[in-house]
């Protein structure tokens, strides 16, 4: 079977025969609740294994030494607790399990909390930072708790105020396609609501089934429509937030256009809760496309993946919703982990590309993308490629482009690195790692390291950086860091693309901020927040 | 000729015979600049008339005698005017006519600088700042001054930095689609410089002959492209920008993701120059679409509109790039000052609507914008409408929503305002206007208003209320004032969808804005720029 055969086989033809490599395969998983270090589809599985719920995840306070508690706040009284008692429902270390509060869902971040407050209102959230902030009581806002640098749990004993109880859609005007939302609207919950509107969210990504409207603002999640439908900057059109001090801004616009004065709301996006707690969002969601496509393709050099890259923008145009890369270490460990059989077969190619469309007209987007395909494995462009034929064999070819950060924790630890690099170098980084391992003797079929692998979002610049390893050796660390830092910041780069600072990359941030930069963030914070500035860059907790 | 038939002869067929109503017709111009009230097309013509020239313009600190010269700045000396002469190019009033620096181009705002500097480098820029703050010279940044609000001239002595000097593109990257550029690109240079790589600036308007790129995102400019390619908050990646106090603030980030912190250049954003002076702007910059079609339709009924606007945002999806409501009055208007044949026949309409479509790929975008208008006229949302066959023909459509805030300049003045309203109340303001004009005695062929106007992209919920009279009349300013800002508070509106504050809006903006909001936005004034604080909620002048 030729190269080309494969791409004129799965183009879609009434009465073509599904090439067996696109039939359904389900992805076998450890047990663990997935969702990557990346944002991605959710692939829902069973809970928790019970083997991992009984590992005692390690205190923060352990894990980061150099992050005290700042004497300066008050320790929480039975006083205090019986006033907030008074606001709102309560959770309490005396009575209740806080567990859930205190711990990241990935297990490794863990807080001391002894308090968690259930807001209902806008109206309740104020009046409990209010009295924090004249009790100077520390405060961590949590949404659906699925961020991934340790930012929506305590450190210490910081009160959670967790927004699980703030979860109505206000309001959704068919016409404007504007939604309002309380903060602790669950994306999924969202999504499915618009979706009976014939609309849609304007982001998705991995931890939909859990993760908050406001927690995705306020971390500024990029996921996986930002190709298609930009980032929640241009998206979201207001913000009702908390200040520390308890008052309210409502900048809850729902207007597209709003040039009265500075753009408060921005500050807010991707703030990660260190200005203000947001209770609600107004958000413009547009028409659901009605045909999806998805095509999956082999490529021999990074130069091509370039060249596919920019004719899909040109040639898919207005309808291009994915373009994720995939290099050829990435899906060997998919393929060895899981057993599936592999989208192409063939010989194997150094990258591989999915490629997704949403539009409104089935025809003209079936007309672009087979002409696409066609095109590029005429001019060689491309090696080899299938195009779904249905909604199963999509979900399958996504499959093995979210299922690489599950397959690669098969070894033992992996080391994760969330980047943005301008596109030309987007893949070096991954080869210039890989040498160094290996110049250090440190990867290799016996060795610590198993290797490194890179894939993500390359529609938006987005690199993620993987490297599986056997066993814990400090020797790994010392070469990785801060060489792969040091190495994005010579390119202008990111150190954190979509997960945020949080407590993971708070001692990195220089790496992707001017000094004159972060001193300006620093007074800002102190400007919202003055009676507690932050002491470092950026502070996880609101006040 | 029924309705149906004009959009069925319409329709391009081969060999089809192209109606009389959409050949080209040379729009008749006062001889002024044209460029309207509101983002449009531009349309080039001949200079400003000697006429024109000759009229004095009143002094800005005339027309607004409650806006006092702050005492505690400094008057310029001689010794300042050398200082400056060792930094940069200069022109004082002593030698050179500074009159299109203090003059905005509609002639309605004054100022009386004696000093403008012409800084050809970000560090002149940051030389400039410091200096001015030391020794307490105040300054007003300038773009293109094609500002509508006064924003870009003095109003009294302050020094003018014009940014013409800085116009270098400074990189592009056709991977990526990202763009950097000195502030003083004029966009319609930077446009046509994407043009020859295959890109679009994601932004146009009628001044893009003249205004600046860094203009446009000083003051978050709208324009014609919001509703396919989003806000400048979405699609600016980075900014340089000089603080008041000389520092540099490189964000000048191309990255699409970057959660490494707060997202400062989107303060810059909309800000109209209050925080500082944008050096250099980054952006990302769509595929140049390969085909545009206009279709031009009559509605009898706002609620059809509506509907109209909702289906093409179903039907024509990704492709729909613009959405431009007209009233009937305004098509009257047109049609009696320039002296044209209406693009359609038959019965006049109380409304008509522009669409306008953008994409990869001619033969799909024929096919949806072909079956979307047989549907509309078919169920009758529509009554008739006809569709461009070239881009002669496109023009001449668009010449007839372009053309509206020129042509009400007819019969002497025109009030205007360039409001936000929810959209299902979006022409009810026109409606309750012009009620009450009529009530009192001022609407009609012998009276002060001729009539009350309403146009505008109605796809970003931004409606253009002009209101044509033929002599000024105090009655009408007190009818007009504050009733409509306070029409459009109660409908949580804007005041300035898209012109911004400037000198022109900034006493009212509290009709959009709460006190908690400006104060806010004072305080954040007060933090970049301590030494002078805002006395007033927004101020023109950067420090």
């Amino acid at each position: 079977m030729t190269p080309t055969r494969l791409i004129t086989r799965a183009i879609r033809r009434p009465g073509l025969i599904v090439p067996p490599f696109c039939r359904p395969v389900l992805l076998r998983l450890s047990g663990q609740r997935f969702s990557a270090t990346e944002s991605h589809r959710q692939i829902t599985t069973t809970a928790t294994t019970a083997n991992s719920q009984k590992k005692e995840v390690r205190l923060t306070a352990e894990s980061y030494p150099s992050i005290e508690r700042d004497a300066r706040f008050a320790k929480l009284t039975s006083e205090d607790v019986a006033h907030f008692r008074s606001i709102c429902p309560v959770l309490s270390a005396e009575s209740d399990d806080l567990e859930a509060f205190n711990t990241d869902w990935m297990r490794k971040y863990r807080g001391q909390t002894r308090l968690v407050l259930k807001p209902k209102s806008t109206a309740n959230v104020s009046e409990i930072l209010k009295y924090c902030n004249s009790r100077s009581l520390a405060v961590v806002p949590q949404g659906g708790n699925t961020g991934l640098v340790g930012g929506s749990v305590p450190i210490y004993d910081e009160i959670v105020v967790s927004m699980n109880s703030m979860s109505n859609i206000r309001s959704f005007d068919p016409v404007s396609g504007i939604l309002i939302c309380d903060a602790g609207v669950v994306l999924e919950t969202a999504d499915n609501y618009l979706a009976g509107q014939g609309h849609i969210f304007p982001l998705d990504l991995g931890a939909k089934g859990s993760c908050h409207v406001a927690g995705n603002v306020a971390t500024n999640a990029g996921g996986l429509r930002l190709l298609r439908y930009g980032s929640l900057h241009g998206t979201v059109l207001g913000v009702e937030a908390v200040l520390p001090d308890g008052t309210i801004m409502n900048d809850l616009s729902t207007l597209r256009k709003n040039n009265t004065g500075y753009d408060l709301k921005q500050l807010f996006i991707g703030s990660e809760g260190t200005l203000g707690i947001i209770t609600a969002v107004s958000i413009i969601c547009p028409p659901r496309p009605n045909v999806q496509n998805v095509a999956f393709f082999g490529v021999n050099t990074f130069e091509k993946v370039l060249e596919a890259f920019i004719r899909a923008k040109r040639e898919l145009g207005e309808i291009l919703s994915a373009f994720e890369l995939m290099d050829g270490t990435s899906q060997r460990c998919v393929a060895q982990v899981t057993g599936k059989t592999r989208p192409l077969a063939g010989e194997e190619t150094k990258f591989y590309v999915l490629v997704e469309t949403s539009g409104s007209n089935k025809e003209h987007d079936d007309d672009k993308i087979d002409k696409f395909l066609m095109a590029l494995i005429e001019d060689e462009t491309i090696v080899n490629g299938v195009l779904a034929q249905d909604e199963t064999q999509q979900r399958n070819l996504w499959s093995w482009r979210e299922g690489i950060p599950e397959v690669l924790g098969h070894w033992g630890g992996v080391y994760k690195y969330d980047v943005s690099i301008p596109l030309k170098e987007l893949y070096s980084l991954v080869e210039d790692v890989k040498a160094r391992l290996i110049e250090h003797g440190l990867l290799g079929e016996d060795k610590t390291v198993v290797d490194v692998v890179g894939f993500g979002h390359m529609g938006d610049g987005n690199l993620h950086l993987n490297i599986p390893v056997r066993s814990y050796d400090s020797r790994v660390e010392q070469i990785l860091e801060p060489f792969v830092y040091e190495w994005i910041q010579k390119r202008k780069g990111s150190i954190s693309a979509e997960h945020g600072l949080g407590v993971a990359k708070r001692e990195y941030v220089q790496y992707s901020r001017g000094e004159t930069e972060l001193g300006i963030m620093r007074s800002l914070k102190n400007h919202f927040d003055p009676v507690w500035p932050a002491p470092v860059p950026i502070r996880a907790s609101c006040c």
